[in-house]
C-alpha cells in the first residue's frame, strides 16, 4: 500500500499516528541536522521532518539527495508542528520521518511547479504534465468536473436522457468546415466528424426521446483565432413538445442551478431582450449587462446643425462613460486613437465633458451649443461627471465600433466583476442573414430553424426580416448557449433548404434522412446546446478557456505536447487510397 | 403549451380534470359513433376517447382521419373507464375528447411501432428513429443513460475526476488500426482518433490528478465483426500510487453498486483465477462460472493404451456435460459435426456416456476398459446421468474448441441464465504473447503494461513466460473490462519498446512525450477501461450491444441511415491535400 493518507488529511487529531504518504517533493529546507520536506500530492500539503536524532541516518542521507518533484514514499509518526502554518489545513502537524523510499527521481522541471510559475505559455504547453500539478491548472480541471457532473445530474432529475450520438457522421458542406475521416472498408468514402449533434438529437425527437441531452466534443475546422479550439465540448440539449418558452424555463433553472450550486450566488433575473434591441443598446447581441453604458442614439438631436459629419452619418450614437469627465485632453487623444486602431476602425470621436458642475465641453462646441449637448446627455443617460464618446457612420459598423469601446472602457473602469453575474436572455433573432461574400442569405443559426409563425410568407418578400424563435443565452457579456425551435415538417425544410440556396437534389442528398424523418409523425420540438468549456470559464470567473481544457491545442491547431498532427505511414496512406497533393 | 401531462401520467385520481395531452397515435379503434385511440409518448400510454354524442362533430370528422404515428395534440377531460386495462398505469382512466389538433401527419411507417414488430434488422436501422419509438429499443437508451450516470456519480463519489482527453490525436502503428483526420492547417499531416486514452490518462497520473476517469468514445479501424462497432464507449479510469489489490477493489465496489443500484442483485462473490488456470480450467481468459463443466485434462489417462489419436495429441481433455447420457447415436453424431464446422475446427470427439445404472458406453471402447472411464469420469468431475465430450490435439487450439463445446452446451441447456450475474477476476496475464503472422511478441493488452515485479529479466530468456499485474474482469463469459499497472519509468518503458520491435528513434517518435514525462517525477499508477456498450448489454441481460447504441454501424461500418461514409466534394479534398487513388 503507498498510502494510508493523502497529503491533505492529517490534521491535530491524528498526533501519535503511524502514517505512510506517497506524493512529490514540493520543497525542501536542509539545515543540515534536520530537513524539511513538503510533500505535495492533488489534496495538499503535508510537512515532513527528518531530524538526525530521531531518524535513522541512512533515511537522512538519502533525503539529502532529494530534489524538487522527485516521487517519494514516507513512513513516520504524526507530531505536533513548533511553528504551525495557519494557512493550509495540515498546518499544525508535520510527520517525523522513520522510513523513505524514493519511487522515482525527477530531473529538475523547465518551470516551476507553484501557483505563480515562471514558465512561459509554450513551455508549460509541452510540459503539460507538469502544467497540471500547479493548483490554479489543477483546480480548473477540478472545477469544470464539478460543473459537468452539476449539469449532467440537474438535468436527469429534470427526466433528460443522455443519449450518445455518432462521431463519425456524413460531412455537409454547409456551416464552417468538417473534419473528415478517410474510411478504408469503404473505399473512396469520408466520415466527417461532427459539428453538432443536431441533426440526430433532431431524430431522437422524431424518435420520441421527448427530452434528451448529451455532454459531448464537437468539431470544426476552422482558422483559429485566440481562444477557439478544433475540438469543444457541448452541453446539447433538445426537447419534443415545446415551445420557445419551454426551453427557456428549463435552461434558466440549469443556470441559477449552477450558479448557486457552484458559485453559491442566487440570481433571480434573466431579463430578455429581443435581437433588435441589443443591437440598438448595445451594438451587441451578447451584451454585457453587468454594468450600464447603454447606447444613446443622437440622430434626432444631432443633424440639425452644420456639422457634416453627422449629417452624412446613417447613425449618430454615444455612450456615457460614467466619472471620465475629467480625463485630460491627453487621455481623450488616446482614447481616439485607440478607437481608430484597426481592430475597431472608426473615423474618429466626438466627445462631450459633462462637468460636474452640469457645465458641457466639447470637442463640436463650433457646432452645437448646450441645450444640444444637454439633449445627448439626456440620451445616453449621462450624469455630471461622465464623458460623452459619440461615433457615426454606417448603422452596423458604428455599432460594433462603439460596443468595443463600451467594454473597453467598463474593462478600464472595473466594471466587469468576474464574481458578479449577470444573465441575459437575447431573443428573435433573424433567421437568415446576408453574407456579403457570397451574396446570399445564410441560416443565422442552422437551417433547421424555424422561422416564427406567420412569417414564412416573408421569405419571398423580405427575407432579413424574418424572425426565428431562436435564443441565445448571455453570461458577462458571452454567448455561452443558443438553440431554437426547430421546422419538423418536410415541406418548411424543403423550401427553407431552396431558400438558402441547396439544389432539391442537395438537400436529398445531405438531409433527406431528415426530412424523410419527418414525414413519419416528427413532433414540435426545439432545444439549446452550451459551449461547456466557455460556461465553465465565466463560471470560473475567467475570460479564457484554455486552462479549462487539460490538454488544449495551440492557435495552429497542434497539441505541442504530443506534437500532433503528424506526417502519416506511406503504407497508412496506401491502405486508405489517399496520397497526398503537396 | 403542448400538454399538461405526459401520457403515463394520468391516475384515476385525476378524473373530473381537464388535460391537454401530445403524443403519437398509437392505435385507432373506430366503432363510427365511438372512436377510441392510444395516445402515445416516451413516457406510456392514455386512452383517448371519441363519442358522437359528447364530442363536437368536427372533432369527430378529424378523428376519423387519424392514422398510425401521427402527431396530435388534444385537449379533454379524465374519466373513469368502463372497462378497465389492470396491464397499464393509466388503464382506470380514459380522455373525452373535446378538441383535436394534428401536428403532424404521419406516411404509414415501413414496419409496425410494437414491441414485436415485422421489421428486420436493415429496414430497422435505415428508419432508426422510428424504430427508437419501440419500447425494447427506446428502454434499452434509457437504461444505458441510467447505467452510464450510476457509473458517473459512483467514481465521483470515490474522489475520481472526470477530464476530457483530446480526439484528435497521434497515429500510432502499434495495435490496431486507427482512423486518421488529415489537417488542413498543418499541410500534409494527419490526427488520428484515439483507440483509447490511454497515454493521456498516464499524463494525467504524472500531473498529479490521482485518480481519472472519463466515459469517452474510442476508435478502431478494424475489420468489424459481428458486434463490433468502429466506435465505441469505454469506461475510462487510472490512479496513482496504487497496486494491483487497489484496483480490483475499487472496481469490484463499482460493479457490485452497478448489480445493486441497475439490477437489483447482491453479489457478494467476485472470485480470482489467474490467466493459466482459466486457460487449464475453461479453454479461455473469459470464462463464464454461470455453470461448472470444467474441463478434466486426461493426459495422465487417456495415453497408456494404443489409441494413436490421443497418444499423438499434445492435451486430451475433456468436460462433462449434465444430464445428456441419454443423448441418441444421431445427437451425438450432430455434436460431432458441430465440433467439426470451420468455425470450431475440432477433427473430431470421442464420447463416453455415463448412463444413469453408474456404466459407461464409450466411442473409444475398443481401446479402454471400464477403469479407464472411470478415471476419465473422476477428472472431468462426471456424474451419472452425464455425457464427458473429449478433445484432442495441440494445447492452444483444443482448448479453443473445447471451450467452444462447453459454451454451446451450456447455451442449449439452458445454463447461462440472463438474469443471473457471475463476475471474475483473471489475473496474472501474460505480459507478451506470440503472433504467428509476425514471428514476434506483441504485447497482450499494450506496451505500457509492467511486468510483475522482478521477472524483467526474464524478458531476454524466456519472454512467454513473463506475466503482467494485468486483469480483466469478466461478467457472465465476457470481458467488461481490464487494465494493468503501468511502466512508470523511462528505461523500462524503452526497454519494453526495444522488446516489442520499436527502433529507438520509432519509440522517442510515437511515445517521447510519455517516456520524458516519465523522467519529470511519475508516480506508480494503473488503472482499467470497461466497455460501456458491453457492459450495458450484459447488465440488461442481452449478448448484443447494437441496440444498447442509439445510432449503430452496420458491419462494413456504415450508417445506412445517413449514408455514411460518403464521397467528399472535390473542393474539399483540394483544401486536405488529397487526391483519392482508386
Amino acid at each position: 500500500m503507498y498510502r494510508t493518507h493523502t497529503n491533505g488529511s492529517l490534521r491535530i487529531q491524528d498526533k501519535g499516528q503511524q502514517v505512510t504518504l506517497s506524493g512529490w517533493v514540493q520543497k525542501v529546507r536542509d539545515k543540515g541536522f534536520m530537513i524539511w520536506v513538503d510533500l505535495r500530492d492533488r489534496y495538499g500539503l503535508t510537512q515532513l521532518i527528518f531530524d538526525e536524532e530521531r531518524t535513522p541516518e541512512s533515511v537522512m542521507d538519502l533525503a539529502k539527495t532529494l530534489g524538487r518533484e522527485f516521487v517519494i514514499q514516507i513512513k513516520g509518526q504524526v507530531i505536533e508542528r513548533e511553528s504551525k502554518n495557519p494557512n493550509i489545513p495540515t498546518g499544525e502537524i508535520e510527520i517525523l520521518v522513520q522510513e523513505l523510499e524514493v519511487l522515482n527521481a525527477a530531473k529538475t522541471p523547465p518551470f516551476t511547479i507553484e501557483d505563480e510559475t515562471d514558465g512561459g505559455e509554450d513551455l508549460r504547453m509541452k510540459f503539460r504534465y507538469l502544467d497540471i500539478r500547479r493548483n490554479p491548472v489543477k483546480n480548473k480541471l477540478v472545477f469544470r468536473h464539478q460543473v459537468s457532473m452539476a449539469v449532467r445530474n440537474f438535468l436527469a432529475n429534470e427526466g433528460f436522457i443522455e443519449v450518445e450520438t455518432p462521431y463519425l457522421i456524413k460531412s455537409t458542406p454547409e456551416g464552417a468546415r468538417d473534419f473528415v475521416v478517410p474510411s478504408r472498408m469503404n473505399e473512396g468514402e469520408f466520415y466527417a466528424l461532427p459539428q453538432s449533434p443536431q441533426t440526430f438529437k433532431q431524430l431522437l425527437m422524431v424518435g420520441g426521446l421527448d427530452k434528451y441531452f448529451q455532454i459531448v466534443k464537437c468539431f470544426r475546422d476552422e482558422d483559429l483565432r485566440a481562444d477557439r479550439q478544433p475540438e469543444f465540448t457541448q452541453i446539447d440539449c433538445e426537447m419534443a413538445f415545446v415551445e420557445q418558452e419551454d426551453v427557456l424555463t428549463i435552461f434558466e433553472s440549469l443556470t441559477k442551478h449552477l450558479l448557486k450550486e457552484i458559485n453559491g450566488v442566487d440570481v433571480e433575473k434573466f431579463p430578455r431582450i429581443t435581437y433588435d434591441e441589443a443591437m440598438r443598446l448595445y451594438g451587441n447581441d451578447k451584451p454585457d449587462i453587468r454594468f450600464g453604458m447603454q447606447f444613446g442614439e443622437l440622430n434626432d438631436v444631432a443633424k440639425h446643425k452644420a456639422f457634416k459629419v453627422f449629417n452624412d452619418a446613417e447613425l449618430v450614437v454615444g455612450i456615457a462613460v460614467p466619472g471620465a469627465a475629467d480625463y485630460s485632453r491627453k487621455e481623450i487623444d488616446k482614447l481616439i486613437k485607440w478607437v481608430q486602431r484597426p481592430q475597431v476602425g472608426a473615423q474618429g470621436m466626438v466627445y462631450v465633458k459633462y462637468n460636474k458642475d452640469g457645465s458641457f465641453k466639447s470637442s463640436v462646441d463650433k457646432f452645437y451649443d448646450a441645450s444640444d449637448l444637454e439633449a445627448w446627455a439626456k440620451k445616453t443617460q449621462a450624469k455630471p461627471g461622465d464623458l460623452i464618446c459619440i461615433l457615426s457612420g454606417e448603422t452596423a459598423k458604428v455599432r460594433a465600433q462603439l460596443s468595443a469601446l463600451r467594454m473597453e472602457m467598463a474593462e478600464r473602469l472595473g466594471l466587469r466583476k468576474p464574481d458578479e453575474f449577470a444573465p441575459l436572455w437575447v431573443i428573435d433573432f433573424p433567421l437568415l442573414e446576408w453574407d456579403e461574400e457570397t451574396k446570399r442569405y445564410h441560416a443565422m443559426h442552422h437551417p433547421f430553424t424555424a422561422p416564427k409563425p406567420g412569417q414564412l410568407a416573408l421569405l419571398a418578400t423580405d427575407p432579413g426580416a424574418v424572425k426565428a424563435n431562436a435564443y441565445d443565452l448571455v453570461l458577462n457579456g458571452n454567448e455561452i448557449g443558443g438553440g431554437s425551435i426547430r421546422i419538423f415538417d418536410k415541406e418548411t425544410q424543403s423550401k427553407m433548404f431552396d431558400y438558402l440556396g441547396f439544389s432539391p437534389e442537395e438537400a436529398q442528398a445531405q438531409f433527406g434522412f431528415l426530412m424523410d424523418a419527418f414525414q413519419y409523425g416528427a413532433p414540435p420540438h426545439g432545444g439549446l446546446a452550451f459551449g461547456l468549456d466557455r460556461l465553465v470559464a465565466i463560471l470560473g470567473g475567467q475570460e479564457s478557456i484554455r486552462d479549462f481544457i487539460a490538454f488544449p491545442k495551440n492557435n495552429a491547431g497542434r497539441d505541442v505536447m504530443i506534437d500532433a498532427p503528424a506526417p502519416l505511414d506511406e503504407e497508412q496512406l496506401k491502405e486508405l487510397n489517399l496520397k497526398i497533393t503537396l
